[in-house]
């Protein structure tokens, strides 16, 4: 008999664990706190509670918020349990139109703006780190890669200026999501609004959304804005891996271009000369955690009729992780990055290595002795088959051989050819909009830093917005 | 000796094969005759190339573009060998600063930009439709669902209203892809831009695009914009694979809510009253298909280093893939939907049985009484446990039991009682914003009709600057 | 000066939080002491260290196992400091010819075969409740679905062991695996073995592990196990998601075929005779995160060169987190189930419905009559359409009308008729092997209890290896 | 009006082409005949059909063998409907006792275990190529990796034997996988069995299954086989990018370790030095498009009740893409890597750079003088910090000064100190089991060769058994 009890005890526990909400919740108590608070001003305005109740509960809520979670099997239940010890039955008016379901995706919402807001601060520190960098820069010749294989030099600034350029647009993809989270859902009760007077225009206010998801049935059931919020992480996360892939490749003894802090990489202890880009491995695999936990967002949420569903609770837990190890890989690749040794030596002398400026070199041809470019192509090509920088002489006879024609004869110098074969004049030459040249690059680089303020100051008005409003509801009791 | 040939050039067909994105291509064949003759006509305007080469090119490309593609490893491949062919060696002037780098992803932008348009007005049809139908049924009562159990009434319009603001979102998420979709990388030839004297703002404008991608690294080897897309689409399809689990779910002979025409569903020839919803099933599983793809995708672009790698060639398909399956998706289910018969005796009689309008008795009695929510709570509670409708005396009764008050001495009349359980009274009772009141429904379904007028128009901007682009590339010469 | 070092200091805990694994290892801590434990006992036997630093190592040990774990990155590093700090300088000869390369490919091995083993246990209880259920329900009649149509009727016994069956084979995926799992990596040391005379066989054979994995490079870059065990997690959650959206379906008011125990349902206070099936919908949920975890998994292992890779690192926890969501739905769903009240009254009567019986009927005619198939099919086509069981007078006529034939003069009997139109009928006549006639599916579950006495056994004799080795390995030293 | 009918055209073609499945059967034509002839015999051994029948339908089959598929929504339809053509209506009888459901379930398995044991051959054959390679370079040194850092010297053969080991477990992976994927699903009709006199182990037998698929409803509703092997390919194709990923690594020209040669390379005309890695690229890239295959059939096939489901239509063509990817990219890194040359010099060169033998050197103090690890690799840890390879005067120098003790003093010879600080001493001391040791090495080699030939004949068993049964049954006629 006893034994069968205690059996169920054990299979009741595991139920519970099971259907819990508990682990992920304590992301979204501050949030709930808010909540409760907003609703309960509405509900004082509306005229739906007394002052007294209104009065009684706030202080309630002042006091859970100094303390601990109490039990129960969500966020929402253990906040009501202990307004309801404190305050008596009327801590019971809290709820008066109001649902577990809009609750909990309002404070998704809020708790997901926060971490958004932080996120996107850290990607412009980023951005900036990679600008403050190539702006020292711009004047460093690298070998520029396709393939993997030396293709024509370029310099390290324009190097960093593309990725800063990719996390650029992943900044702007988070701000065209964050018009799509910071929405209200609040009021829209268990999903088919509720026959009290509320004011939903409201609690949105106070809670410094702007503006509401306003079917009731749409706000309790769609996770669309957390699906985008994840879909960005994962983009967000391919183009970090990029970065990451880099400074692995860059620091094998082969390449030899760079050298990590010690304090982002591991060394053996009876290895000391060996540096192991660990924090840069981390990087490129949590790109990898981060696809996973899109994955299981989206394959949850498919094909779930209207309208909540208890498997969204799943959904959850994924934003967190995906925000987590999204948020950290910035901060670490940032710190990585910034304080990374790049050994510029080995990168100029790689810069020129391998006839990577075949290309220039037929170009010249064609700009200046007008010849076809498929002829200057098979010259170059065969010049560069032989292997080595071509003297002026290798140059006519070679071209001689191909198409009968002399370029030294067609006002090609020797001059000409110096150039065609040097990787810095190879750059400078690159000066379209978008190119290598110094110039060109510096002017990148001044315009990056003008979106770098705006973009700045886009993110510090959203923040003031969300901050006054919670200042305000904080503060509204003490009027 | 001729055996081993033979087996060599079994195996190099078998590289070729694999190497080739010839089964791609033809998404981008029209494409990049464009961008052929917007480079030409840029060369032209800089004095790159003769006018006579120009013109000839050009009358080649209008050839070709009346032709089938010939043979070559890719599109752009086999354009170059018909130019070369019909041009003779002047014809390979046309790559004068540029690269197959730029153009690929110049091409699938162009071709991408174009499947997003029709997606954005097919999505648009959905939306109206879910509008159209809604408007006709503001008043049609349904049971309204929380983890497929009946909870509250609602009505057919509030429901389709939720699905619609989904898909709305799902617009305005296209619309912010395409900002950053519709950039012209041209001119960043290989990575790292070109010596030659090329114009970048104009081939911009030639093509019809808002702007450039302008570092030349980040213009080849990005390929964000293209994972954006897939992630909108997979959001996109998560949406529509709700809906369609709403289609098979209501067809069936236990809900009898729905049926669908017969063109979206199949039948046997033995069993002609049964109606397999096939449209909504393949709608609901090719959810499935479009989060692969978009796995794919995001799965070979991580930890690529800079800049082009031929990983990224097998990114593109999966993008075609993608937008084939969403495209047709949405053109289906707006079929499926608009053709579809609800079946409203059904729904209205379902949407008051089991009781699912306690929550409003308990309010109501929270409302007029006064009494707190938790003992309304008790007292509904016991009543819905004995599983009918309850009358006044069972009222009086089962309160007097749990909280010695009778409802009828507060103020409780018989006729609060037949309204808080009529469910018409239920669904009017919640008129706040967002809520399923006929009048709240219309305000909605009012303000929609603008908002599509707005998104039908921006559309059409877009559309028609791309076009009016185009039209003047294409009568370029002919000035 | 000093809010530089306080700032550098919380950028040190950034990073050494991002590096840390210590999160994950506790999962691997008893673990890690086998590993310990074995390796010394080799070490001894290869007289790799004296008898006096063993038994030291070996007292540390065990005082380790009943503490709690320490700090260091890593749980390696934590016990190798308190072994240290415990012995002394001579307490690093534990790590004489290892490395934590091989010891952590180890220990996740060994740990994961521990969850296997508990998980096929729970999938053989899971199993037994499909076949015990259905052993009561071989004569229940149910409506058998395709497109969630009602299509022929079957019996509830045929539909449980079509679960069943697909869980047997979930059962042989994961002992396949288990094969491939409870190999021992340890000895590869770093990736290059060691010069040290290790004998890996030992260490192998103590540890329960069946075999090596050889190669030492790939004995610890290896993670085909683990992403093999994932797949085969995701597999089987694929099918549970399956049971718990018929259970959901079922649930509904609508079909009112199943009721859930309280125990796995939630209810509202308010609407206590509805009944959410929050656990079945949970579970369907998590096969979605399980699908996550495993393409995190294979993301993160993706184009990692030979050997370790700190990336590793990152995949161990999507496998802890698989495996929990995985064991926790089994053991849910077993309860869920096996606590479950079918509606038999709601079953037999929707079995019949729906002239479900078309087929039968057709088939009847053919077999009866000898008229040619698609006659047959026309023919029932045409009654069904007419929407009810057809009598005797109407099966002649439309007969006569459509192929001037008139069943009742070729044999076809009014009992025929009675026959095929009745389910019970219809089910009993498809006693082919796999077919639900009553004594076919009797015949498979007593082949069932058979094939689950032998799983048990198999997996029992996998514990008992394991369990003897372990007792064997811990009491070593007390021989 | 007639503008309406077109429409109308229009919508009817755009749907019925979103119910086709007609792109995808021409993978399952030839299967289908088989099928169609197996249920043939069947039905005539049974005495289900006339002899008379029997014989012009198979008549008809043979005609329709040689011809193309005609049009029909499905192959099954199509041939049906050629059948019928031929035949008249008594070729209806074709379809006695059998479904679209089951027959598309067999035809999948049929046309699925020819890839697959197509598949496994071209895998040994890579297994094959890899120990080949293994076979010549037993001796050959290079730099083991950890981290993408030189760690410590050992052998391509060691190198090249971590990853065949690996390919031997995908090939016993697709093994156990197989075991599952040729059974029988043929006679379970709709999903309920039928009630002709059917006898579904001859058409097992027939068809070369190893058994059946029982229970009627797992076995037109069941995918796992498909997931199964899916999640196989995915795994295989996760360690073929591996392979992929060092030889991009390795012919970069800051490695150099490695050439590819031309036929898997690409060049450009005017760069002919440079040799793009375009094949092992696109293996890698391949890797990220299976994964998203396996995606998108497990979030298909998640969360559908019994039985059959038009999604499932939709997961197939997954199940051919990923085989045809996977497939490819096996014979393409075969040939890759057989044809590649390694630079033996610069491997060889490498494998000692970089200090790589500390390990070795601090073990061998330990061995030799007895000093604790610790001290050993402080000892050694200081010397390499230094950078250079030490005298013997250096290390009793540092030595002294971190512990006072002088190795020369304790047995330490200047040979042993050479020995330790010789690459290839390093590796022959490497000789436990699974170690780099040339001795070792071939041991294994030769090992693998045994295995090899096992796995051949294992193969050609299957293989075997399947040719023996289709002959068997085209010839059945004849007979």
């Amino acid at each position: 008999m006893l034994l069968r009890d205690s059996r169920l005890g054990e299979i009741s526990r595991d139920v519970l664990d099971y259907i819990s909400s508990r682990t992920a919740d304590h992301r979204i108590f501050s949030a709930d706190l808010l909540v409760d608070r907003a609703h309960l001003v509405m509900l004082r305005e509306q005229n739906l509670i007394s002052l007294q109740v209104f009065e009684s509960i706030i202080q309630a809520i002042d006091r859970i918020q100094e303390s601990e979670l109490g039990d129960g099997e969500d966020v929402h239940e253990a906040i009501e349990a202990q307004v309801l010890s404190l305050v008596g039955p009327e801590g019971g008016r809290m709820h008066t139109g109001r649902s577990r379901n809009d609750e909990v995706a309002t404070c998704i919402r809020i708790a997901l703006r926060e971490e958004m807001l932080a996120l996107m601060n850290e990607l412009l520190s980023l951005f900036e780190t990679c600008i403050t960098l190539a702006e020292s820069h711009t004047e460093t010749l690298i070998p520029g890669f396709t393939h993997t294989q030396h293709a024509q030099p370029t310099t390290l600034a324009h190097h960093l200026l593309a990725h800063a350029d990719a996390f650029l647009r992943d900044f702007s993809r988070l701000e065209d999501a964050y018009s799509r989270v910071n929405l209200s859902p609040l009021g829209a009760a268990a999903f088919a609004s509720t026959g009290f007077a509320i004011d939903r225009e409201t609690t949105c206010r106070l809670l410094g959304f702007d503006g509401l998801v306003e079917n009731s049935m749409d706000a309790v059931s769609s996770r669309d804005f957390l699906l985008e919020v994840l879909s960005d992480l994962a983009i967000l996360m391919t183009g970090l891996s990029r970065l990451a892939e880099e400074l692995i490749l860059w620091s094998t003894q082969e390449f030899g271009y760079l050298e990590l802090d010690s304090l982002y990489a591991s060394t053996s202890s009876i290895m000391p000369q060996k540096k192991n880009p660990d924090t840069a491995e981390l990087a490129r695999a949590k790109a990898g955690s981060v696809v996973g936990a899109l994955v299981s967002a989206l394959a949850i949420c498919k094909a779930l009729p209207m309208s909540y569903n208890r498997d969204l609770q799943e959904v959850t837990p994924h934003l967190w992780r995906g925000l987590d190890w999204t948020r950290s890989t910035v901060r670490i690749l940032d710190g990585c990055l910034l304080s990374a040794k790049f050994n510029v030596d080995a990168l100029e002398a790689s810069a020129g290595a391998g006839f990577s400026t075949a290309t220039e070199l037929a170009d010249s041809l064609v700009r200046i002795t007008g010849m076809p470019f498929r002829t200057a192509h098979r010259i170059v090509g065969k010049i560069a088959a032989a292997g080595s920088h071509p003297t002026m002489q290798e140059l006519d006879s070679v071209s001689w051989e191909i198409a009968e024609i002399r370029p030294s004869e067609k006002g090609f110098t020797f001059g000409d050819l110096e150039t065609a074969l040097d990787p810095r004049s190879n750059v400078n030459r690159r000066a379209a909009v978008g190119g290598p040249a110094a110039a060109e690059t510096t002017r990148m680089l001044a315009a990056r830093r003008v979106r770098l303020a705006g973009a700045r100051q886009s993110l510090e008005i959203k923040r003031s917005c969300v901050e006054k409003a919670q200042e305000e509801l904080l503060n509204y009791h003490k009027k």
